[in-house]
């Protein structure tokens, strides 16, 4: 007979593991234990089936043959067992037993393994705010509930939702309510920004204005304080400054690992509660491998651990533990956090730190942001993606990337490379370098990734000079703060006309761009002039020029307009 | 005064140096001569402006903030004197001087300079063949041929258009012709495929057979033997095997470099007429650079020299020159080769070697292919994009990456990803685990190329035994040739079934891959399994619980119908 491998969880790293080792070793005696009904579903496809994208949670279950990924398939295909409403109880790792309880009967029974692996995932946290066990109140915690949640809205029942928690999921469920449904739906974030350490402040903001554009209403630095409702159903959210009408409500406000039953085997487990594992992704006992949501991995970038609750990572880790189980010694490098996010008729991603993570682990990180075209400017779909980059400024190293576009796969292909040279180390000298495949309809000559590499590299060498577009919105906010600066506006006159008139030549210089090295001598010595543009090309190199002319007192805004137009601004001429 | 610096060359990487060098330092003199009237156009679009996707050629000469780069906004914008219409004669390199003459007046002078750039680009090869000087023969050499060929279709003269190779400007001015003025459109390759050493058989077949589906009529293996024309205009060009009416053809057989220069001024020039350059691009004169077309890179892949000549390149090159001339000495590593291309509703793009190209440089190349979806399968936009890496069995480096699919920028994505582990020196374990960013409507859990990677793992460890796409194709043309081979399909049994009808129960067999471990029994030892499925994994797997029941004699049809089906077959049961 084979070896006898028990797996504990039967969802994405589970699965994979299970299938894995089954192809090395066809002769494993494989089984997994879950205590759903429902198994091996692709748990990030809940948005989509609740918006109707995917008619079917069936779908989510399926092969891409086709074929429903239920205990049958998993013994007829892949010749595992699958026993499903079965919950693991104890793990006896001295005599290599399983004890585990069928959930419907109650009987117990005692399974032998040679190994087993763990994949019992993560749970959602539940905010620990009066109210939170109301009927109606939700975390997208496995399938039952988005079926639950899907038939509550296709009853009619639904016309408004709060959905408390700014990330991935509860942006992603916030668009399934309203794109398709027209539900009123209303995000809260505790957090002064959305994508909190995902994504920079600039970035953040796009996207909540682009979610405002799409219907969405979103309080960022705003927390739920208490969930009311009346005979045991919902009702309400509130907040310190608000009250909100809601018949549902999402709680999506992170995960932790679900590691009582390794924890309760004597297993190693971090002081956040992930399973400790090594490259190889054993346990402190090395019979015993985990994978997934549930254990601490390793961040390349700082090298610390961490958990890292992705559905691509749990396949990976899968693969990774199957190996091993099998006798290959595949290693596990660690994980840089890339992701992506469809928002309407956005896209947001990145990969690897943010400037606010990057500080805050030390780095000694700097940021430049970009927004060119994706394709050739004369290609009839071109559209602009804002592009950053944060890098050590002592080692040159890229640290992270982040890109905000259309809905398309424009980003998805920058953050991609980029993705591969900050896994392999690489430095803003390599992705300027980096031979991206270029033709008009697909890319600009020099890719947009390179050439915000080529901004980084400009920065490192002290050849620019920026203000953030933090510092500029609030100077535009309240002039007095900064006295002496004005803008220099170097757009066509007839763009800046409409911001001359309203801020007054005091505070707003028109010189087109082309006429700077004619009328230099026009502009002021004694004040500081913020160079603005659309994309901050023209700016960097008109900061150039002027400090060539002897007029240093200048300032560039990165992103230029291109970017303040995306975050919104109130103060923007008609 | 600053640094003299003269630039023959005004088109990509030319004005890229003389830009990056004035923003490096400001007080050079710098001097862009050319002979055309017409400067710094994005040449790679000239298809988009043929086919009416671009309305003007300005476009092609205008920044993404609409201003068009002629000699006064060089000057204005750049600083950067801009003389057009003036042919440089002659280097004088102990002067410093080259000779220039102005084309319209006839007048000439000499110019000093402290540093000279060659960026004197390319032209396209002409066939030595009868006819090829006939009126209506263009090569795709400047802006001027495109307009000129773009007047006489919007005049009515032009039903009929032979282009005469299919590489990929050949294809994006077929594409061109036929898409929006409905133009009877055919490519000759004189190569057995198109796009040759580009990529591999095929990739090379499924763009063949897309094109076919689109109108363009493609003939392979065969060349064009004589221009025929009547009055001096093209009437007609022949081939070995037939006559093909045309009123205008293109000539698009690749280029080579414009050196002639650079030799009589006596500077290194490689034996193929590319100048030599060092990793500064600096030539054999230290005062002397060059850039772009005209120079011999190195692959980073092969380490040998060759010309490299894509637009992306020469802006990349142009910058590090402008660099070293301002005294950063930024090196050029070299080049990879990454490509994409539109072709009608499809695209195709490639990185690194072909298995074909990397066989020939002597690596112990192997590739495989996938046919995976771009997407969550799911997901109602998803589509299958065919992926290829060719990786080194001995070091497991990536050598290249190869992709073909809808038009979107999925395969873009999934090329520049490769891009940057092929320009790292990475390997399929890194390809393996670069990680991606995922979310359902974007890619699949395991992305599509991290799949591929697996596969390639697999068969580098012997797991994995396959048959080429070309062995198998030919069996189906023939099945004399291999008489103990059989096909096992392990679709579902409806989509089989036309097929077994078709070729029997002998040469045919179907069983569904879920039925494969209860009906293994029922399966010939006697003979050559070749398993069938959509993508090939399911063939992979069943390739294993085979070998473990003793039925080893199997072989897997890589990338499996997927792939054959996009190729094209006569043979397809209806």
């Amino acid at each position: 007979m084979g070896k006898k491998i028990v797996i504990i969880g039967g969802v994405a790293a589970g699965p994979k593991s299970a299938c894995r080792v089954k192809r090395l070793m066809p002769d494993a005696e494989v089984t997994i234990i879950d205590q759903d009904n429902l198994i091996s579903y692709g748990g990030c496809g809940i948005p989509y089936y609740v918006s109707g994208d995917v008619s079917d949670e069936k779908e989510l279950r399926n092969t891409s043959f086709h074929m429903t990924r239920d205990e049958a398939f998993f013994l007829k295909a892949k010749g595992v067992t699958a026993k499903t409403n079965t919950r693991a109880l104890s793990i006896d790792r001295k005599e290599k037993l399983v004890l585990v309880e069928d959930i419907t009967s109650g009987t117990q029974e005692s399974i032998p393994y040679d190994n087993l692996v763990i994949t019992t995932g993560a749970r959602p946290n539940v905010l620990p705010i009066p109210g939170a066990d109301l009927d109606g109140v939700f975390t997208i915690s496995d399938l039952h509930k988005a079926i639950a949640i899907k038939e509550r809205i296709a009853k009619g029942e639904v016309s408004r939702v709060v959905v408390i928690g700014g990330g991935a999921i509860g942006i992603e469920m916030a668009e399934a309510f309203t794109d398709l449904w027209g539900i009123e739906t209303t995000i809260l974030e505790f957090m002064p920004q959305i994508m909190p350490r995902l994504v920079d402040w600039d970035f953040a903001k796009m996207l909540e204005t682009h979610l405002q554009e799409s219907g969405v209403t979103v309080f960022t630095g705003e927390a739920a304080s208490a969930i009311e409702g009346k005979d045991g159903k919902v009702c309400r959210v509130v907040t310190p400054k608000r009250t909100l009408e809601a018949d549902l409500v999402v709680m999506a406000v992170g995960v932790r690992a679900r590691s009582e039953l390794a924890q309760a085997a004597g297993l190693l487990v971090s002081p956040m509660g992930n399973i400790v594992v090594n490259e190889r992704l054993q346990t402190s006992d090395p019979n015993i491998y985990a994978a997934g949501d549930c254990i601490e991995v390793k961040n390349i970038i700082t090298g610390k651990g961490s958990i890292a609750p992705m559905g691509s990572l749990a396949n990976r880790e899968g693969r990774i533990v199957g190996d091993n189980l099998a006798g290959i010694p595949t290693k596990y490098k660690g994980w840089i956090g890339s992701f992506i996010m469809k928002a309407f008729e956005h896209s947001i991603a990145a990969t690897g730190l943010s400037l606010d993570a990057a500080l805050a682990e030390g780095f000694a990180a700097a940021a430049v942001t970009t927004a060119q075209s994706d394709r050739a400017h004369f290609f009839p779909t071109q559209a602009v993606i804002p592009l950053r980059i944060i890098f050590d400024t002592k080692t040159r190293k890229v640290l992270g990337c982040q890109g905000f576009g259309p809905m398309s796969d424009a980003v998805l292909a920058r953050i991609d490379a980029a993705a591969a040279i900050i896994g392999q180390g690489g430095t803003i000298d390599d992705l300027s370098q980096l031979e991206m495949a270029y033709a008009p309809p697909f890319a600009t000559a020099l890719d947009a990734l390179n050439a915000t590499a080529n901004v980084a590299d400009n920065l490192a060498a002290g050849r620019l000079r920026y203000v953030s577009t933090r510092e500029f919105l609030n100077w535009m906010d309240d002039f007095a703060s900064q006295p002496d600066w004005v803008a220099l506006d170097l757009r066509h006159s007839n763009e800046a006309g409409s911001f001359v008139e309203k801020y007054t030549k005091e505070k707003w210089l028109s010189v087109p761009y082309i006429e700077i090295r004619d009328r230099y001598q026009e502009l002021p010595k004694d004040k500081t002039m913020l160079i603005i543009c659309d994309a901050g090309t023209r700016s960097s190199e008109i900061q150039i020029v002027l400090d060539h002319f002897g007029l240093t007192n200048n300032l560039v805004l990165g992103g230029g307009f291109n970017l303040i137009r995306r975050m919104g601004v109130a103060w923007w001429p008609n």
